[in-house]
C-alpha cells in the first residue's frame, strides 16, 4: 500500500488511515468547516492511536506537540497537587477534543491526560492546529464557540456545587444520561465507575457514598452495580433542577 | 464640538469621548492588536457609561446587542435558579470584558451582570465585536487567549473547591491581593464586601463566617472591617497553596 512519510513524527501514515481520520474529524463542527484540502493535510500528518487502560497520553506541564480527538474510551484530566492529591478537571469521551488549551499556555499541557479504560484516539501536530487558527476564521470562530461551551458547563459546574446538595448533583449526572422525552423506566449503564465519577464531581468516596444513599432515599432510584433504574425521567428532573439556572434538557453543557 | 452620529444608538459620541475610548480600549491586548483603522471604527460605536451601586447593566437570556468592558468599579455577573436563588458567576473590575459569550449563545446573555459600586464601562456593539472576530485573525486568537485563560481560571476554582476548605479558599482570595514580593506586613483592602466574597467563592454567609474565623486561627492574619494585615505572605501561602496544583504567584489565572 503507498504511504505518506509523516515529516512531524516519521509515522508512515497510509492513505487508508488518513481516509478514516478525514472521516472521523469532519464528524466534529470543528473541523467540518475546513475546506477539504486543509482538512486532507492536517489528517496526513495525523495518528491514530490505540491505547490500554490507564495509559498515560501527556502529562501537566510537559512540552505539548499533539492536540487530542477521542474516537472510543474515557479520558481522564487531572493536575496533582505538591501533596500528592489528584484534581479531576474532566472525563470525556468519543468527539472530545483535549490538550488544545497547550497552545494558550506557553505550549505546555496545563492538566496530564489518562485513558481511563481501552479506547483510542487521533493526534494532530499543534503547530498545524495553530496554524488553522490563525489563517481560517471559520475553524476559529468554531474553536470559539467549542470554548465557549465549555465555559457554560464549568460555570453550571460551580454553580452546581454552590447550590445543590451532593445527592442532588449525582441525580443531575444520571439526568444527564436518560432520554429526557422517554416515558416510563429507563435503564442507564454508568459510563465508568464510581470512584472515577465521585472525582469527577470533585466529591471524596466517602461523600459520594452517602449522596448516593440519599438520592436512593429521595427518589424512586434503583443502582445495581453499574446499572441505574431511572422509573420516571420527570421525578428525576424536578429532584434535581428546581436548584439549577438551566433549563432542562441541558445535554448540550455536557 | 464636533459629534459623530451613531448610527447603531443615535448616541452622539463626540470625537473627545472616541478619543477616550480608543485610549482605554488598547491598554487591553485584545484591542492592542487592532489596526488602529478598526480600533477607530469600533470605538466611534462605542459609548462610555456612568452607572450607579446596583444598576442592572444587563438581565440573563435578553437578547445581546452590546459587549461590556469595565472602566471603573466591581460588576457582579450571576445567574438566577427557578426558586430565587442567585449563583455569582463572578464579580470583575477594571479591564475586564463581558457579555461576550453571547455571541456564541444565539445573541442572548448566559448571565445577569449588575454594578457592585458606582462605575463606568465601555459598551461595544455586538455585530461590531463579532465581525473582528470573523475577520481579524490576531483578534480572534487574543480572543481565544483569554477564553483559555478564563477557562484555566475556572478549572482552578474548581480544583480549590475540591481540594481545599474554606478557611484556606478564604486564605488564597487574600493572597491573591498580596505583592507577591514584598518581605514583612502588608495591609490590604477588601475588594468589596464579605457577603459577596462569599458569594464569588460558592459558599453561604455562616460558612464564609466560620472559615474566616478558621483562617485567623490557623495564620496570623488579622482582619478589622475591610482591612486584612498580612504580617508574612510565606506562611499565608504555605497555608493554602500546598493544596493547590498551581504555583504561587498565580495572578496570571484571576
Amino acid at each position: 500500500m503507498h504511504t505518506i512519510i509523516n515529516p512531524d513524527t516519521g509515522h508512515h501514515a497510509s492513505e487508508r488511515e488518513t481516509g478514516h481520520v478525514i472521516q472521523t474529524l469532519s464528524g466534529h463542527p470543528l473541523f467540518a468547516v475546513l475546506p477539504a484540502q486543509d482538512l486532507a493535510q492536517l489528517a496526513e500528518k495525523s495518528q491514530i492511536h490505540t491505547a490500554h487502560k490507564d495509559q498515560v497520553i501527556f502529562l501537566q506541564d510537559e512540552d505539548a506537540h499533539r492536540v487530542y480527538f477521542i474516537k472510543s474510551g474515557w479520558v481522564k484530566l487531572f493536575r496533582e497537587t505538591p501533596e500528592g492529591d489528584e484534581a479531576v478537571i474532566d472525563v470525556i469521551s468519543s468527539g472530545y477534543l483535549f490538550g488544545e488549551t497547550a497552545v494558550f499556555n506557553d505550549k505546555k499541557y496545563p492538566y496530564s491526560a489518562q485513558m481511563t479504560e481501552a479506547g483510542s484516539y487521533i493526534s494532530i501536530p499543534l503547530l498545524g492546529f495553530e496554524h488553522l487558527m490563525l489563517t481560517s476564521p471559520h475553524f476559529s470562530r468554531e474553536m470559539m464557540r467549542v470554548m465557549a461551551k465549555f465555559r457554560r458547563h464549568q460555570d453550571q459546574e460551580l454553580e452546581h456545587r454552590t447550590l445543590q446538595n451532593t445527592a442532588q448533583r449525582i441525580g443531575c449526572f444520571i439526568l444527564r444520561l436518560c432520554k429526557p422525552d422517554m416515558k416510563g423506566p429507563q435503564f442507564i449503564e454508568l459510563p465508568y465507575d464510581k470512584t472515577l465519577i465521585a472525582a469527577k464531581l470533585g466529591m471524596q468516596p466517602e461523600t459520594f457514598s452517602r449522596g448516593l444513599s440519599r438520592l436512593r432515599e429521595d427518589t424512586p432510584i434503583k443502582i445495581q452495580g453499574s446499572i441505574v433504574e431511572v422509573p420516571d425521567v420527570l421525578t428525576l428532573q424536578h429532584y434535581c433542577c428546581h436548584l439549577c439556572s438551566h433549563t432542562y434538557p441541558c445535554k448540550d453543557l455536557i
